[in-house]
């Protein structure tokens, strides 16, 4: 049998990008196995954006397999900074927050969030950054930001591109990193999960815990998310994402959108399906694209609700997804508003040459009224004007009543 | 005649580099002519290194000569970088101070700055730096950082040498700037002088000052004084500097060590005396060199001792330098101990060939004792060990008494 310390290892590497050091985080699992005492994982969270869509769920489904590992997640308000805003006024993405509203979007980040991890006080720790960063004087901003170099700090990409372009770099956004990184000896991360866009700011905490005398923290790095385009990044202002609190049918419709390539990316970062299931289902000369991304959209969204919710969404998305197969310009058939049987219908509509073709067709399951199959011949239906009526693949009818 | 402020200007030009910007130089005199009001005129002191030489009083001197104008001096004591000191041990010019290390080191730097300052308290103020930068928070380093972009500090000379040759800078080191600006907004300095290799951190007080709602500073550069050697900038390390403290002798005798291509500056930069005769001093087709020289030196020793010791200077120099003169090699004579007259003792050393001669050579000025000219024949001399008796310009004797 696997040592158990390998076997965690290899849950946690799933889906991961980079870990820095692997040796460390499996020692320092040992350690806290062995000292029957908790890790604790740091989270950053932005609380000019709280609201949560599938490509913040990688990072915090990570953090979600540390909890039920048994440690701590512990989720970090930048409150600070986002008081002060941008002081320059020139950076959109850092608007100034009052306390009020920092609060607010930090509930609404908790309670998405909450969809995914466990909020239990024990497994969930909740810490404003202005506790420690207002505290700190410009003697404390000279020692923290002598800790690194200029050059350093140009390496970091985001730096390096806009320095090269000749495009204006504030000396404060040199501070930033440093204060993510101070966040990290605050509150003594052992671990810190972030997005491959925070590998910089996230090892920049290493090196402040080390000068600290702390054991620096493990870096696990995680993906960015394609949005469903299957090219950006998935985000909000893109309009290329899932949100968590999307309905079960926008969720499910939404997965069922993204191209069949995207589906192994998925599946890895925003489920549990095992890895060998996930071969299978990706590999077209054993599962069907559509019934493979029919799974993965039912596994999204029973993540969020439930499994009914699930299943009822995908039977409104195979509705949904009938009626759209209808023609723009198909015939328009006038009818008379009161009750009629099926069959008698599809004999008015010139769909059949007869009544018993007519029933045959209904009882093959080739009708449907609105893309719901119907298989009584003598079903009554009350027509209504655009009701669409199919027989087979190709022939319709779109009534318009008298 | 000439407008009054524009008898000022030139006064105030005379020597120095640069000045940003004359015309708001202008401006501000005349404003202040018209409110019966002092500028304000900063200069910053560096605690960690109080004694002072001639190169500073470069500056000094300028700072004089607005307090002659009317405005007051106001001394910046840069404690509050002092007493953190180099935060990565490695910049050996920033050593840690304690406030009294300090207060005694501005005491010190007082003291001797006071040699060329009026430091009557209407003319001159001290601010120790920690008034106001120890009140500053993170958030507000934030604002102070963003209103300078990282190209902007990286195309300071030092740090852009630095940074293409590879050599680490610090992030902290792109805060001394915006402090030492800071300091301008604190104090509102009208104007800022430094020597040239301060002009970035000078004009970094008008940015500063600007984004307050203040009227920028105006900032005045001074040269760098060159040392001794003729070569290297003045500095205590490179023991090419005359201190201020410096006996009257020590100061003359290291003026007249400099070469001759130095004296203009020397002239322009350490003393009044007016353009058009140090023209003339300079001209050695209308001055000697050394008389010249002898000038110079007077008129910086009167600066900070007075005239009759200047004059005391240039005689003990004179008998030094006479004494120099002599070989290593010259005979060693055997004398009685008893008062001899000055004309017997030529004969008894050889030195002449008979009295008539050795009367005839006292007379002429040709014989001296010890570097000291003597022209009475009849002089008593009392022998001593390693006394040096010369006749004209290559005959020595040097006495060994019996």
């Amino acid at each position: 049998m696997q040592d158990p310390i390998a076997q965690q290892i290899e849950l946690l590497k799933r889906g991961t990008v980079e870990i820095y050091r692997e040796s460390e985080l499996a020692q320092r699992l040992t350690e806290a196995a062995k000292e029957g005492k908790q890790l604790r994982i740091k989270l950053g969270m932005d609380p000019t954006a709280p609201d949560i869509h599938l490509g913040h769920t990688v990072v915090l489904r990570k953090l979600r397999q540390f909890q039920d590992l048994g440690h701590k997640a512990v989720l970090i308000i930048g409150d600070y900074t986002a008081r002060i805003g941008d002081p320059t006024g020139q950076n959109t993405t850092r608007p100034m927050l009052t306390g009020e509203e920092i609060k607010s979007n930090a509930q609404t980040y908790f309670d998405q969030a909450g969809r995914i991890l466990d909020t239990s006080p024990d497994k969930c720790e909740i810490r404003y950054n202005s506790e420690w960063l207002a505290d700190l004087a410009l003697a404390d901003v000279i020692k923290l930001t002598a800790s690194m170099t200029v050059a350093r700090m140009l390496e970091r990409d985001t730096f390096d591109i806009r320095y090269k372009k000749g495009d204006a770099i504030g000396i404060h956004e040199f501070l930033y990193p440093l204060m993510q990184g101070q966040d990290s000896v605050a509150i003594k991360s052992d671990v810190e999960l972030g997005g491959t866009d925070q590998t910089f700011n996230n090892l920049v905490g290493r090196t402040l815990q080390r000068n600290d005398g702390q054991p620096p923290q493990i870096v696990i790095t995680m993906p960015i998310l394609v949005g469903l385009d299957g090219v950006q990044k998935m985000s909000k202002s893109k309009g290329n994402y899932i949100g968590v609190t999307d309905a079960p049918a926008d969720m499910f419709g939404k997965v069922m959108s993204i191209g069949d390539d995207l589906m192994e990316n998925y599946f890895t970062l925003l489920t549990d399906v095992p890895k060998d299931k996930i071969a299978e289902l990706t590999d077209p000369a054993k599962t069907h694209p559509k019934e493979a991304k029919v799974l993965l959209g039912k596994a999204i969204v029973e993540q969020f609700y439930d499994a009914e919710e699930a299943t009822k969404a995908a039977e409104a998305f195979e509705k949904l997804f009938a009626q759209k197969q209808v023609p723009d310009d198909m015939p328009q058939v006038r009818t008379p508003a009161d009750e009629i049987t099926l069959a008698k219908l599809l004999q008015h509509c010139n769909l059949v040459n007869s009544g018993g073709e007519a029933k045959r067709m209904i009882k093959q399951s080739a009708v449907s009224i609105d893309g719901e199959k119907i298989t009584d011949p003598q079903y009554p239906v009350t027509p209504t004007d655009d009701m669409i009526v199919r027989v087979g693949k190709r022939k319709f009818a779109k009534l318009v009543v008298n």
